[in-house]
């Protein structure tokens, strides 16, 4: 293609509201514009970009079986007031009426039409497993939409949904999906990490993330680098980092800490190691009478080692806690605890509180925690003599960098990623729901197991500019930058030897197949390279006079420090030799 | 393919809602699938065709210069209140109102985003021209959606806006156009004509509408035989019929026609031609003022021939109508004529009417028409002798099939037709209303020129369906068949023989780019054929055991009355041959 019949058009600056790099570049290099708050114009230089996403995805979709389909965008409500989602989802969920006062939505997502469609089309166990997917407009009326296409309101996104008889045959679907995501994101040429995610609410069996590594990613991915062990930080198990609880050697002493209400500020004052100290945070859960009144409130004390954060995922896997939590009000607290927040603890309680103490807590010896009035801490504290075991003893905090490997085959380490995909075993949470069932041998209707299979193509191309770029700009990776090669002839219009070989390699490397861009815009040498290293197109040719007069043209990879010089005649081999897709 | 890894889904009845014959096959045929009124799902069936025309207008667009693009879905309100479009649209423009409760809209069309975005873009006249297009998904609330894709709510469209510096540019723009979409028809093969339409309210320059030939079509196509004069019935020019008028022969005679309310009426009853009465229609205008309260309002008499009917584009048209018009009430007409409606007429008027005349009836002589008294008409009527000379002669009616066409060159024929594709040169009503100017070589700003030129992705199914099918079900035309080429194995279960041969020329197909699907769902022969004739793949091939031992396949067509044998060897070259696409 030639530049002067496509739309090149580049930015110095960065608008104003563009916070993350991935939003700037994206502006900058021309690729969206903004049309609203999280709402983004596809320019020609992002679309070529998204279309290869999307073409990749295909493939890969079709090749492992899943058959494509395209639901509508606009849905009636009906179908999402029978799983309950209509009423169920937040604000996010776009709602409109028709002309005629029916309630419809503006799809996030496709479950329930998918569902829909299975229970009319898929009757017999003949017809199962079943695999369809859609590469559709999404929409999600995000509370503070940001960061471009990263959390944007309108995206694309490919959802995938396997029908199967039962939890076992689902099972060979959700590999195959995960198979076939692991031939994606390898094709896109991106680094990345299917972790093991939280089933959540929905309660299936399987779920993995697949997460783009990014330091600017806003997850936490954790791995074993001598495993094969990964999961995001919501999961990742943390296991006891005492093997077994020490004997109480000190005296139970309460100790004056003015103004201190942290565990660092305490430990520094006391000259002792932050891991000697518990942290308390207080739960609180609600027991509801059928009109919705506050029967009665629960109060929780979770502890967790100074050093260690709660981790409200795990929290809310526990029994009492899995129907809903909040935190307790400043005015429940001093009720239990006789003392405001900062200094309490699970020693002297006024009324009765749930006490659940993290794996490692309650193997902890001597330890330092609140004392239930105000400036004051205990040291020494040790379980079973001054204070009875707890309640319950689970994994309630995030794994820290350096904590063994639950998998016991190594240590954790942490990474930042960012969740480009996500598969999901659903069994049959949404079948149940919809009465969607299909005959078995015996002719009895049973319902079918699900999955769902996720990949927020716009999104790809944020998390692939956030994992990789430099101060000049994107730097793509082959398979899916916007033009592979970019040919940049310096003084094409006066010099008819420069135009001619330029032409000439433009249509030797078409007739190849190679996405290449003829720059015949005619713009100074420095602002067409500018452009192009924004742009981020891979593998840059510069055409010159000086140059052919030596028979040689000016090869420079994006990545490359600096360019080489290729015989004119070898060029084309030296360009199949680098182009990686 | 094997169509054990597609989706084949057919039904023996059409849905009882289903009214025209491409909604009835395109359901039975699995290709769209009902998910509310005017909302379908594309099915995989359906969804290969609308790939394979979407495809088709990309590289057509793309050769004709055009850049892709993609604009949202979901667009903020602002820039359809510069337009004044948020307003003046009725509720077939989908209003939204997001968390925040600013509006939105579900896009018809995308005006006024590519106005937005020219005017950002396109700063100066070395810039211009540029056309802009994408294919996304579109929404019209439709008060009576139906006919399945013909009159859907949500559906494809492909959209492309055209920027000139003037009109001249813009024109060649148009032209282009034009020819590019005369390129992608042909390529569709389809039957189609371009006949010019009229522009309408916006008043731009050109205006051609791409119109499938069918005889279920909505539109009347005018078009002469013997020349390229082809219009909408809107726009064709209806000359006089007669030459110059007749001198009168007859006396101005009242004549009782109890009754006879219609001119068929009283031309069977006076036993007179058809073509010697004059039809009588009255108009009324308003003159308001600035709080919209009816100052002033017109009666207008239209006069057509007897056998004529009245095209309102046409009136809409004439000074005094142009602002809008109504038909007049039954008080209004007693009130200027005197009697009730049925038996009106020019002569002998009660208060001032303007009198407009249709070229033919200016021309008329001995005329019949009503004698503004119930139960009586006129015969010998004269213009001048009995009645004044008409205030205006004008084309007001829609030409008949045998009228001479404008162009002189032979005599006009009528079709039906679906409209496809429309190409209007807008010129600069968008631009001024939202102020999109470019620089020009003095630094001055211009208004750009613009035109749109659509293309209904999702219409072109159910048109080209209307346009051909049988009993047996849809006929595509190769280039936008779901496959190509259907390979129908009988005992491919028992047969080894004829499975290997099944195989074998799938595979040998597929590698030579022809998009065949191997039935391997082990049908019996009889609901095999029923199933590819009805989904309506223009070729078949049949392996049987049969046919094997004396070394042939059986070939048929589509369109053919019977299959032919071909030897085994010669049956790639066969399909070659065949295969337009």
């Amino acid at each position: 293609m030639k530049a002067s019949q496509f739309f090149v058009s580049t930015l110095k600056e960065a608008p104003a509201d563009a916070e993350v790099v991935s939003h700037k570049l994206m502006m900058r290099a021309g690729m969206i514009k903004r049309l609203g708050a999280g709402i983004y114009n596809y320019m020609p230089m992002g679309l070529r970009v998204i279309r290869k996403v999307e073409s990749i995805i295909r493939e890969e979709m079709n090749r492992a079986g899943a058959v494509e389909l395209l639901m509508p965008v606009v849905q009636p409500a009906e179908l999402w007031q029978e799983t309950g989602r209509f009423d169920k989802m937040g604000p996010e969920l776009l709602r409109v009426k028709d002309r005629h006062d029916r309630d419809f939505i503006i799809q996030p997502t496709s479950e329930e039409v998918i569902t829909d469609i299975a229970r009319q089309e898929l009757r017999s166990y003949k017809q199962l497993p079943k695999n369809f997917y859609h590469i559709q407009t999404k929409f999600r009326d995000e509370r503070r939409p940001r960061f471009g296409l990263m959390r944007g309101r309108e995206f694309t996104m490919k959802d995938a949904y396997s029908f199967d008889r039962d939890v076992a045959t689902a099972t060979v679907s959700y590999d195959a999906m995960f198979a076939a995501y692991q031939r994606i994101f390898d094709r896109f040429g991106l680094q990345y990490r299917a972790v093991a995610a939280d089933t959540g609410a929905i309660g299936g069996d399987r779920s993995h993330e697949f997460q783009v590594i990014a330091d600017t990613g806003e997850d936490a991915i954790v791995y074993c680098p001598t495993s094969d062990y990964a999961a995001n930080i919501e999961l990742a198990e943390g296991v006891a980092l005492l093997a077994a609880r020490g004997a109480a050697t000190q005296a139970l002493t309460k100790t004056p800490t003015p103004g201190k209400s942290t565990c660092e500020d305490v430990a520094a004052l006391l000259g002792l190691p932050l891991t000697q100290t518990v942290k308390s945070l207080v739960l609180a859960t609600d027991e509801k009478s059928e009109s919705g009144d506050i029967i009665k409130s629960t109060v929780w004390l979770l502890l967790v080692r100074g050093d260690h954060e709660l981790n409200e995922v795990k929290a809310g896997k526990l029994d009492g806690l899995k129907a809903g939590f909040r935190f307790a009000t400043v005015a429940e607290i001093e009720d239990h605890f006789g003392c405001k927040p900062g200094y309490l603890g699970a020693i002297g309680l006024k009324k009765p509180v749930k006490v659940v103490a993290d794996r490692t807590v309650a193997q902890m010896s001597d330890f330092v925690c609140g004392a239930n009035e105000a400036d004051f801490h205990f040291t020494g504290a040790n379980w079973g003599r001054d204070l009875p075991e707890p309640d319950v003893i689970a994994d309630i905090r995030n794994v820290v960098a350096g904590d063994p490997s639950p998998d016991g085959k190594g240590v954790l380490a942490i990474q930042r990623g960012i969740e480009v995909g996500h598969v999901f075993l659903l069994g049959t949470k949404y079948s149940k729901d919809m009465n969607a069932t299909y005959l078995d041998e015996t002719g009895k209707p049973q319902l079918m197991v699900m999955g769902c299979y996720g990949i927020g193509v716009t999104r790809i191309l944020g998390a692939a500019i956030e994992q990789s770029h430099d101060e000049r700009g994107i730097i793509w990776p082959d398979a899916i930058a916007p033009f592979s090669v970019v040919l940049c002839p310096i003084g094409m219009d006066r010099s008819e030897a420069v135009k001619e070989a330029a032409v000439r390699l433009h249509d030797e490397l078409q007739a190849l197949g190679v996405d290449v861009l003829l720059d015949d815009r005619g713009e100074r040498p420095g602002a067409m390279f500018a452009d192009w290293e924004l742009v981020g197109v891979p593998h840059r040719v510069v055409i010159s006079d000086r140059g052919l007069k030596e028979g040689q043209l000016e090869y420079q990879g994006r990545r490359d420090a600096e360019a080489s010089k290729v015989a004119v005649a070898d060029v084309v081999a030296h360009l199949k030799a680098r182009l990686k897709a």
